[in-house]
Order: C-alpha cells, then structure tokens, then sequence
C-alpha cells in the first residue's frame, strides 16, 4: 500500500483538522502557568489597585495647601501621621496638615495629592515645604488599572509573564489551563545506534531521536522517547502501548526489507490508515492513522524529510491538541536563485533569508542535516504554484517564527 | 543616596558589561541540550553517512545492466543476496546480478546505482526490471552530509533541534554547554499579598512574583523565589543567602517610608551599589551591585517599572551570563501617535504594532499591567532623539523577538 497515490498537502490537513483531539484541561498554580494555554476568559474580581494610593514616598496633602509653595517661598504644615506601606491611617487631612505616606499605601481621607519627600524638610511634626502640587498629583486611582468585573482576557492564550501578572492582579492565583500533550517518540530501524566515535559496517547514528523530540518540546508537548526494531510484532507491541499510554504517537523510519513499510502495516492491522503518502518536498513518505482513538504521525527514517513532516503537519496538530491555532508569521523575501518545484506538490525549500532575500541551500538531500543548520527559514512553494524565478518574491517561514512561544 | 543623579541607560550597560559574569560549564546528555548554549566548536568525528548507502527500497546494481529497460523492454537480473537495514552483504555484484537491498543499508561492491522496488517483479532468485537508473540513482554517498575532521558548528549557539541532529551525527551523545544561571528573586512589600478573592484594606496583590519570574525563564534561566519584609535586617539576610547560594539576586520592591530604598541600603551595607538611578521611562528607580561577587539586580514595586527594567538591563545581562550576545531584531514603523520623551532619557514606550505601524497605548503608568497585556511591542526612544512625531519611523521591538529561543 506505499505510496500508492500521493494526496496534496492541503487535503491532508483537512483530514487531521476531521481527526483532531483536543486536550482536557486541568487547574495549576499560577506559578507554573508560564507558556500555557488559558481555557477561559478571565474577569477581575478585584479593583487595581484596589483603593487610590499614594505612587511616591511622600506627603498626603491637601493639594491646594501647597500652592505658591517654591525653592524661595517656604509653607508650612503640620505632619499628623504617617501610614507604611501596607498600613492605613484612620485620620483624616484637615487644612494645614499632612500625614507622611510610602509609595503604594492608601490615600487618607481628606488628602488629593502626593508631595514628593525630597520637596520637604521635616523636623518632628513640623514639615516645611519647597513645592506645590495639583490636585490628583502623584495618585493611582483605584480600578485604573482593572475593574471589578472587566473581561481582562480572553479564552486560548498563550499565557506570557504579563498575563500572569494579569492573573494575579484579577484575583486568581490557580489558573485552568490545556494540558500538555504527551508525546511517544517511536524511533525504528535496525541500523541505528546512539552517537559514539566507533561505529560497525552498517550501522548509522540516531539522529531523529534528538531532533524530532526536541522539535515535540518547541511545539510545547512533552515527549518520552522509545525504540523498536524493524519487526511487526516489536513495532506493534511499541505502538500499541504508545496508543494506549500517551496523547500522540510519532513513529520515524520503520522500512525493512520485502515488507513495504512495518509501521504503516502495524497501524493497518491495530488501528486505521488515514494519510498514507503526501504531494510534500522533502517528505512524500508520511503518514498519520488513528489506532485505539489515539493519533499516530509516521514519519520518515530520512532527518530533513521528518522534520519537514514535522514542520508541514505535525506541528499544527500538537499545537491545536492545546487549541491554539497555529499561523506562524509569512514573511515576502527575493528569491536569489531560481527554484524547481511540480505542480501539485508543496516545497518546504531550506533557505537562509536576511532582510532582503532569500537563498536556497543548495544541498538539499533529504538526509542532509547540515542543510537545516545552514538555513534559518523556509520557501514554502504551494501546490498550486510551478517552481520560483530568481526575483521573484516568496514566501518566508522563519525557522524562528514556528516555535511555541512566538 | 537615592536617585540622587540619575545617568544614562548606555552608561549602566557599560557599567553592567565590566562586571558580567558569565557562567560555568558542564557536560549534559544531549537529549536535555535543547535550548542550551554550546560553549565549544564541534568536529565530527565520522563521515555522514558513514558509508555509500541506498536512499530507496530495491534492488543495488549495475546502472549499466539497466540501460534500456522500459514497462515495454523488460530486462532480466539474478538476485544473489538480500541487505536489510543494519545488515551488509560481503558478496560483489557482477554484470547480470542485483541485491535486493533496503533504505540505509550499504551499497555492496559491485554496485553502482539502485533501482526502485516498485519497477521490478521478483521470483526467487530471478528478478524482472521494468525501468532503467543512471549510475549512482538513488546512492547517499559517504561523507555527503559531513566529512570526519569537519568544523560542523561554532561555539556560543543556542542549540536548536537540528544543531542536535549535527551534534548526533558527528558522534556525540554528550555535549558542553554553560550552566543555567539559577537566579533568587526576592520580593519585598509589606502591602503585598498573594492572589485572592478577598483583601484587606492597603494590601496589594503581589503581581511581579509572577511577571518577572516567568520573564526569568524567558531569559533562558532558572528561578526560585522568596520574600522578605521591608525590614533591613530581613532584606539583608534574604539578600545575603541569595547572593550565597545564587549566581544572580533579582529584588522588587523595598521602599519604605522614611528609610530610602532599604534593598539599596543593604547592598550598600554588605556590598558595592554600582548603579542606582538610571534615564530611563518607564524605569528610572532601578539599582545594580555586587554582594559576595554576586551581581543583583534591584527593580522597582511598580509591575511595569520592573519588567521595563528587566527588559532594558536584566535580559542582556543574563543571556550574557550564558555567552549569548543579546541582539533582538528591531523593525521599522509608523508611529501613528506622537510620543513625548526628553532627551537624556531612554524611553521603553508600550505599542501595539502591526506590519506596518505602532500605535502606543495611551495608559502609560508604571503600575498598569494592563498595557503590557494590550501592547506586543516597544518603541524605544533613543536617549539622544528627543520625542517622535506622528508618522515618524520608529524602531520597534516586538516582545516575541526578545526570548531565548528566538
């Protein structure tokens, strides 16, 4: 059943965005909420600040006991209290008076304004001063930040540090957040064994366990990673369990001899085939199935053509599962060079971008790593398009742009 | 001592950059180095591949054998071995012969190309061909993705996915990265109090543990935090265990009436303030010194004032701490607003920007949170430019360019 006929890349994702799953949700400590995705809207139950407080070290006056005041002419006033932060005054400021107050306590009744110590000279309850202010000076008003009941933010965020500031502020200090997907990284092949400066005949070192689990992480899953060998039983048992234990399964290689493709088969026996084959460069030989309701990427053997499946399905789908939609910033680029591309298939060309233009990396192997550190971006040529002319103006995907917390 | 003369945001950085600390190195699995900072060039240590390999599925052969086949000129070959991944085969191919061979496997002597399974009909040993290949079709050479002795990656990167494939590839399991800097926050203010439905009168819900610690995190760091009252001897002791036990100390907060900024009198008292008061909006009350041949770094109470700061010093500093020369792409745009700024000062404005304007966000207190949820970038305004007129072009730093992983 390889490859039988390749479907086009658009018709793919129709297919996962039918099959998609959404994670549950769960209620964690503010704390820990960093990068996660908010469920639910979120209404203050707070003014904030919740009272009009003093934004300076200083006096709470009666701003129009202050006026005239300057360097050359000194008023005087009589200090009645004085209120630290997190403390209040139970007095009120009469004409004539003052009540020493710390950046972020609450306004005593009577006052309107804020002197500025550094205006003052102060000798016991006598304070000179050498400034005026106007009234409301050097006041946060309660609620001019969030009001009691304000919508502050809406649902499918990701939340950054000023929304958990945000958060806070409104009251909540647990917050209802997606779960994060847990990922089972299959890698198969019999050839593959770990990095080591000594390497038998045949033998090839596993790159995709380091970069299709790290690439898991920038998608803002969690990933534990697993082994088979190029046999249906062994791929089977992996992938059952997988199914059975984690949100996603992600299988790269599994292509043994006279057998066509062990995993594909696997997931044909225990679950269903949905995608099997993709109009996709690099990265043709992908496939996606759903087995014990669990869904399962096949991925390529080859490291350039998985993590272009990667990048080309897999991404959006891991970050939908946390109900983000993911539309990563296009940017336009001059093409510098001419590139090849069918009609009908969609090209993910590594390229390095600057400002101005784009560049092809040359080499591009579908086992060519080197290719994906040399680029910082992508060309994405759609399907509908017939290759690029040098000057033509494309579109840019950022390498940069694709990660979680863009 | 405080803010008794403020100096310019370029002359702190200079002052930060003669007392940078840059952090330790260790040796990690390279399963954990995504997002690390690699702190040595890498040379491989093999060839990649590390032998001439099949990219298909089929049969390896002699090219010149096929010559001519065609779905209508079918060509005959003996089959006289099979390579499965992993395997290899010690027998020659001959003219006449093929051997079926799997993806990744190594191309046997002999042969010269390899044609796909798919135009061939095989029984037993006797195989059909229904397609010609041109010498070296479908061959992965030795050494085409990297050559053993080969500079693959410079030091001082943030290691993306494909840096680890590299890394893998060149033979590595283990790789030398800087530490992490763990950094102590520690958060004072009598007034502040965690989230929760209900305050009191003068308390304030402690916001900045939540915004600059995730800002920590987004700076590539480690965080742990603790609180201190405004106390002197409270503050001293939290400062001096942190700078102990810490490769940075953050403060928020401290002022207390009548006493100055009692975080800045501490220093003073068990280490060098290097810097206090700097020209810069919002900002200006932030300090920096040394305990104990720790750096700390004093921000502000007000939530915006300190994320201000911490986006103007703390983030350079830290990514520093791990080798990284902090340097986010600024862009270019409209301001649709005029901007007041005096010259001297360095103003971190809060925008909204799209692809082609900035628009400020007209609630530009230090305490309001809330325009930092309502804004995506900053516009910065020089210490030398004195304001911007509508419809000026303005550098713009959008957030999401300022995080580690970008």
């Amino acid at each position: 059943m390889f490859l039988s006929e390749l479907i086009p890349l658009s018709e793919s994702l129709a297919i996962l965005k039918e099959n998609q799953k959404i994670m549950e949700t769960e209620v964690i400590n503010l704390e820990d909420s960093y990068l996660r995705v908010l469920t639910k809207e979120i209404y203050s139950l707070h003014d904030s600040p919740p009272f009009d407080k003093s934004a300076m070290d200083g006096y709470a006056v009666k701003a129009e006991d202050t006026f005239g005041a300057s360097a050359n002419v000194v008023k005087n006033l009589k200090i009645i209290d004085q209120i630290g932060a997190g403390d209040f005054s139970t007095k009120e400021v009469k004409e004539g008076e003052a009540i020493k107050i710390a950046t972020g306590a609450p306004i005593p009744k009577g006052a309107n304004a804020v002197l500025m110590e550094e205006y003052t000279v102060s000798n016991k309850e006598d304070l000179e001063i050498h400034s005026q202010v106007t009234p409301n000076e050097n006041v946060a008003f309660c609620g001019e930040d969030l009001k009691k009941g304000d919508k502050v933010l809406p649902s499918s965020l990701i939340i950054r540090p000023q929304e958990m500031g945000l958060i806070a502020s409104s009251g909540f200090g647990e917050v209802e957040v997606y779960k994060k997907p847990r990922v089972k990284l299959i890698i198969t092949g019999n050839e593959l064994v770990e990095p080591s400066p000594h390497l038998k005949k045949a033998q090839t070192i596993n790159s995709n366990k380091y970069t299709i689990s790290a690439m898991i992480k920038s998608a803002g899953a969690d990933v534990e990673i697993g082994h088979a060998q190029d046999d249906f039983d062994e791929v089977k048992e992996a992938i059952f369990n997988g199914a059975k234990d984690y949100d996603l399964v992600i299988t790269t290689g599994g292509t043994a001899i006279s057998k066509g493709d062990v995993v594909v088969d696997v997931v044909d026996d225990i679950g269903e085939v949905l995608i099997h084959g993709v109009a996709l460069r690099p990265g043709k030989p992908v496939g996606f199935g759903i087995v014990n309701d669990t869904p399962i990427f096949m991925l390529s053997g080859y490291p350039v053509a998985a993590m272009g499946q990667f990048d080309a399905l897999v991404r959006q789908y891991l970050f939908k599962m946390q109900n983000i939609d993911y539309a990563p910033k296009i940017e336009k680029r001059i093409a510098t060079l001419k590139i090849f591309s069918n009609l009908g298939r969609t090209d993910y060309v590594r390229t390095f971008s600057d400002d101005k233009n784009t560049k092809y990396i040359l080499n591009r192997g579908s086992g060519i790593i080197r290719s994906m550190v040399k680029a910082n971006s992508y060309v994405i040529i759609d399907e509908n398009q017939e290759g690029v002319a040098k000057g033509d103006l494309v579109d840019v995907l950022f390498f940069d742009n694709m990660n979680w917390n863009k």
